[in-house]
């Protein structure tokens, strides 16, 4: 892709992600209670990327159909995205979010329960929006992964006591919890988009390779990102003992010493944060950042496969978005 | 309703009551992962009276439909109302529903959070099993209710921090709170037994009206109920300050030393067991039990007015149930 192509996209990108946030911020303005409904939008407040709502339009217009057409479904995954953020920071008690309070700090647990309720009951009313004769269809597609993604966060809360989880298992994990949004998003946009079949099978398997892609590239930021930039304690995941990627894999190459360190932190549920410079020497020591890079690689490439259905110029903003969000830069 | 016709509906509600349940149990069992759908399951072995489900089946044999046609959408109003169970018992911080734990309690607050979210998930996924070309109409059906559920819910926890509310308020909070759900369930069995317009609307207002009486039967029982049986703590309401029916009423007629003490237990959010017997007195000076009793069968009156377009026949067991629920004799 050339550099006046890539800014081009970049201006797109900036310009639909500017109309979500307003969208986004309308709808919650005249409901009432007040209580309820600004709870529910401080969420949406919180300057995210809006991944999932681009994956929908871009998926939209790779199948040549119109961002007019699937801008209901990109609130709603956006908002069932939010809902399982507010419910999930509760279920892991954390105290911040993008440098933001999380919505249970601000408020309190009640308050926090409720909007992320709110939030997908308003998720639903949005996909009801449209008008076409495909709302029965995207409504079905919206609530497969809606039950995924929360049978994805049981898995993930199981996983805090079993002692005995596998890459396998941290894959089928994730592929609820995060892939089966981001597979539902591409999906949803190229079936309101008009996609052919074809089309819209590559494009589900686009979503849900992407979303192995950022779900493994978020658990490496955890311990190698710039602290100030991502928003989170750096090691956070090591500090609660979360089964990330990068922990299983140097649970499955460590030896001697280092193994027993690894499967101390298991048992003790976590570690200190001054332990944390230990567990990250573990981890250069077996090479598993780069392992970790890999496996990113692996399934960005997987991701981008599945576009060669499409022409050059249909894909190209799903190609600019799989790069920007995976900080390559070839 | 002679005593015939009244044996043979109850064996009728109890056939359907035990269907419902076996399809309620049936929906978890083979679900994945174990830990996150025997918990959702756990609420729906409280032994409820399945009011909800009810009366979808019976709206839709009340317009000569068949329960055949409405039974993803009993099963479903029944998980909308259990997962809002179950979130609203943590934000009450209650410890027991029916005599047994409720769901945080039983597991924990994540537990429960997650739990509530698969109910109401799995309810879309019921709604959508209906093959007939209605699927989208009750799905907007039951999304409005299930936004005026959480607003219900908004407004009730503003009570609990507003010093004014007014019965106005209180009637505005349980329409959406308790009646937007009921009137939604005599809705979607209308629409989907097939019935006419007129019909439709009438069935709406039965069931708006039903909700009503039920709630301000669940605020009497409160303080007028046989301990065990109720499977609460008696003046439970009381204790925690709640704005009910009762108190909203007694604080409108009040004069001298009681409107100062119901001042009191209103600025001090509650008051504790021992002051229960002194605060029911009040309400017993004042005629509010009777005021109340009176109340809820002006609303049952106005439910079985709505039921005047349609036969005899066809709405006696909406009839049976209003009588069944609301305990009248008459």
């Amino acid at each position: 892709m050339n550099d006046q192509n890539s800014t081009h996209i970049n201006s797109l990108y900036e310009r639909e992600k500017q109309k979500i946030n307003t969208q986004l911020q309308n709808l919650f303005k005249k409901k009432r209670p007040k209580s309820l409904y600004s709870s529910a939008s401080y969420i949406l407040k919180n300057g995210g990327k809006r991944i999932r709502p681009m994956l929908v339009l871009f998926s939209a217009k790779a199948v040549g159909g119109s961002f007019e057409k699937v801008k209901h479904a990109a609130i709603a995954v956006e908002l069932l995205h939010s809902f399982s953020l507010v419910h999930d920071d509760i279920m892991d008690n954390a105290d911040k979010r993008r440098n933001l309070l999380t919505l249970h700090k601000k408020y309190d647990l009640s308050t926090a329960i409720l909007a992320g309720d709110s939030l997908l009951s308003i998720a639903y009313q949005e996909l009801l929006k449209d008008l076409s004769n495909k709302a029965k269809t995207s409504i079905e597609i919206f609530t497969k992964a809606l039950i995924e993604v929360c049978e994805g966060q049981g898995y993930d809360k199981d996983f805090e006591t079993n002692k005995n989880v596998s890459i396998a298992d941290y894959k089928f994990m994730i592929k609820k919890k995060t892939a089966a949004l981001t597979e539902m998003c591409c999906h949803l946009g190229a079936i309101l988009g008009g996609g052919k079949e074809e089309q819209i099978n590559s494009l589900k398997l686009f979503g849900r390779y992407i979303g192995f892609a950022f779900q493994i590239r978020d658990d490496l930021l955890d311990i190698a990102a710039e602290e100030n930039k991502f928003g989170k304690v750096l090691g956070g995941d090591l500090i609660e003992g979360k089964k990330t990627f990068l922990l299983l894999k140097a649970l499955e190459l460590a030896k001697g010493n280092d193994k027993k360190l690894l499967i101390k932190l298991i048992k003790d549920k976590g570690t200190s944060t001054k332990n944390v410079i230990k567990y990250k020497d573990i981890y250069l020591r077996l090479g598993i950042l780069e392992l970790t890079e890999k496996e990113i690689k692996r399934n960005t490439d997987k991701a981008l496969e599945q576009l060669n259905c499409l022409k050059d110029r249909e894909k190209e903003t799903l190609v600019w978005l799989a790069d920007h969000l995976l900080n390559r830069n070839n």
